[in-house]
């Protein structure tokens, strides 16, 4: 099989990489929920558990609600239900019986936490409320599916929190974007923020930002959201708290969520056509270890290239010994499928020289690491494979943004424009050009330009991209 | 609030400890599906973190399916289905549609993971398959619901693999039971394998072993369970292999699962009259700290206690200091009741002996801790909580069991006595006397007794009890 070229069917080579990297398994007979195999729920549990220490730091506690949302309590928020009737999963029925109150298969949880933070919140020395979870949620999807990218069961972070005004509310959620840096940080992946269009902003929110990584083929990806939701939540469900001096004030409210997107915008934005290039923080094995047997030596590089996983495994790195009976080039060429970021050769001048021969999975660079010491030169190395793949992931972000003065004919990238703000203009940006208006840059002052549609001068610029 | 005393009422107490230590939430609006708070979140997360230990260990490989399976996969075992017709919940509508084919809530994963399984093996090289996820399943329970023990959504993990033959399969099975042993040293829990009777095997089992312990009011409570399919499963879902001489086999499957109910367990095995008491290794917090202030010395006991809780951190242990604002006979009460197992009080005489003042939440024992390697005392004192613990529990699982000759006016207890193993006298025992027949000890040989009902001789002893 001649593994597709990245460049030439972005979308054809993804869905290679998924299969042949054995990622994901979509041969599930349900469309759209696909199978977690080993190799792929271990790169997402390491992003969970970067989610969990990040969260955990930042005082959010985590919880676990129930999968199903009484039909009553999904539909007291108005724009809320609107934004999801069509796509939710309804259990009718349980055993024999119809259901007297139908029951959704969570979206999003909002529907189901809030009724109980009208429990928890008493008075305002119950505040801030900080809570996550890590869950699975479901849409019925119509759109054609993708794993990872576009699925019907999602694997997913929601943290929500309540504060005792709209100002703690936006000051978590400048919180949430330093959690998010981090997170990134981790994953090596650049990111936009902007500030979502009114008509695009989640169901019942006061303002969504969204958080926008950029594929190869120019498209824009989703991975992510931060929302403040003002009092438009707790009013309906009556989340209010006793102030200080014995009023009733309903809370303000923010959630922050991100999916196994993330693991989509990992494989585009790294990988190559010899597959996939993980980031080590996010690599289930951060390097290989590969023995060149040799006629007569084969017990000598064997044990050598178990002393070596030893120390780095005990040294806190996580080492795959693939002493399988194959030929090397044939090892190579399956960890690199796979993605593992550092490649150790141990052959018998090798041993005698005092190395290991490396080879980087970013970059392809090859050489000798001193066996004296090793644990520290694999651990810088794949230090500097981290900070070298995230600067040329963030160039490559950078440079996918095209600033235009027309729509017509755009370049195949994230474009950025004059735009006054309002939907009129807004909604022909998107039905004339077939683009996905994805919002002004959050924060964004100054720049004056002229709007794109309507010409009238503007301090707003305009992002749009199609996305995925 | 006068707590309710352990032996007084078991299942008042049970309900009271879980709302006042903080571990579950029950007043969320569908009746059964509870809310995992965060207190007990943690402890469910300490017990997953070992059963991944074990599993990952033995060469078992995480992964994570979805969680609906359509009606005609869920159909294709006939018993299977028929052991769970009346407590599944369907998903009938999405959106706006109604489904094509109705999708199930996964009450338990054979039917969603043995399609992809017949895909996954091909030959003997893929054999054995060694898988197991920790995910939600779902049963429409129409029995009184109780936190952790009988709910509606339950927190699970199942291993599932797949064997070239019956005695490789019945080799997981024992491999099972080492698994387990080492998992219930952790929690300090005592249990027994009992063999199910025929008719309460696991829909579509060749055999069931049951995982009890007993709780304090003389019932059973079953805790997991360890299931040989034999080819049950694989004969229909057509999950075979090919052999080294070329031909074609089925594979034997086996499956070993527990619960949440782990949770339950540990409240009424290990809880007492002042509330939960944990093994230290599922303690969220294994220690906590309590300044014990003193007249214009506050700030020398506030900082001596924070530098003793950074240092048993430093020495990897979980421990909370808790300098709120409080008399500290309230925080005593409330670590009593949320079980920490190790509290250290620091006054300024303790801190001028050179001590801690040390209490024992399992025995109640007091005494001096020298701060001079606090962290290996500390360490210590935990580790002999967790024997002590574990022995005494073990006592009380060995004396909950009574030998009988007669059903009639039974003590509360577990009960042994003779049974021929035939149907018949089985559920005479169960129906008459309103026993659960447990099932024969496993493995068990030899002892000759009469049938409690027919009075023939056999090898086979039964276990009964009221279960909850």
């Amino acid at each position: 099989m001649i593994p597709i070229q990245k460049e030439d069917s972005f979308s054809e080579w993804y869905n290679d990489i998924v299969e042949r990297a054995g990622l994901s398994d979509k041969r599930y007979p349900v469309k759209g929920m696909n199978v977690w195999t080993s190799y792929g729920w271990k790169i997402m549990r390491l992003i969970d558990s970067y989610i969990r220490d990040e969260l955990d730091a930042t005082g959010h506690d985590e919880v676990c609600f129930p999968l199903l949302i009484p039909e009553t309590e999904f539909k007291k928020e108005k724009d809320h239900i609107k934004g999801f009737d069509s796509e939710v999963y309804w259990v009718t029925h349980a055993g024999e019986n119809e259901l007297d109150v139908r029951l959704v298969l969570r979206p999003t949880s909002e529907t189901a936490m809030y009724p109980m933070f009208a429990l928890w919140v008493r008075s305002h020395g119950d505040l801030p409320l900080k809570t996550y979870q890590l869950v699975n949620t479901f849409r019925y999807e119509t759109k054609q599916t993708r794993s990872f990218i576009r699925v019907r069961e999602i694997h997913f972070f929601e943290s929500h929190t309540c504060h005792a005004s709209e100002a703690d509310a936006q000051a978590q959620v400048e919180e949430d974007f330093v959690i998010l840096e981090r997170l990134m940080d981790r994953l090596c992946i650049p990111y936009s923020l902007l500030r979502r269009t009114e008509w695009d902003k989640f169901p019942g929110a006061h303002y969504t930002v969204g958080i926008d990584t950029s594929m190869p083929n120019g498209r824009s990806l989703q991975i992510g959201s931060i929302h403040h939701y003002l009092t438009n939540f707790s009013v309906p469900y009556e989340i209010s708290y006793e102030t200080e001096d014995g009023g009733h004030e309903h809370v303000h409210q923010t959630t922050f969520g991100m999916s196994e997107r993330l693991v989509g915008a990992i494989i585009g934005v790294h990988g190559d056509d010899k597959g996939l290039v993980l980031p080590p923080a996010v690599a289930p094995f951060q390097v290989v270890v590969v023995p060149i047997p040799v006629k007569g030596k084969g017990e000598t590089v064997q044990k050598a290239a178990e002393d070596l996983t030893r120390r780095l495994q005990a040294a806190g790195l996580r080492v795959k010994l693939d002493d399988r009976d194959e030929r090397p080039g044939s090892k190579f060429f399956d960890w690199e499928i796979r993605g593992v970021p550092l490649r150790l050769e141990l052959g018998m001048r090798d041993i005698e020289g005092g190395v290991a021969t490396y080879a980087r999975r970013d970059s392809g660079e090859k050489g000798a690491l001193p066996l004296d010491g090793v644990e520290q030169g694999a651990r810088s190395m794949l230090d500097e494979i981290s900070s070298s793949m995230k600067a040329k992931a963030w160039e490559r972000h950078l440079s996918a943004v095209a600033d235009v003065e027309s729509l017509q004919d755009p370049p195949a990238k994230t474009l950025r424009f004059g735009w006054c703000g309002e939907e009129l203009c807004g909604q022909r940006i998107e039905e004339e050009f077939d683009l996905t208006l994805l919002g002004t840059p959050y924060g964004h002052e100054g720049e004056r330009r002229r709007c794109i549609v309507c010409g009238e001068e503007s301090e707003k610029l305009g992002y749009a991209a199609r996305s995925m």
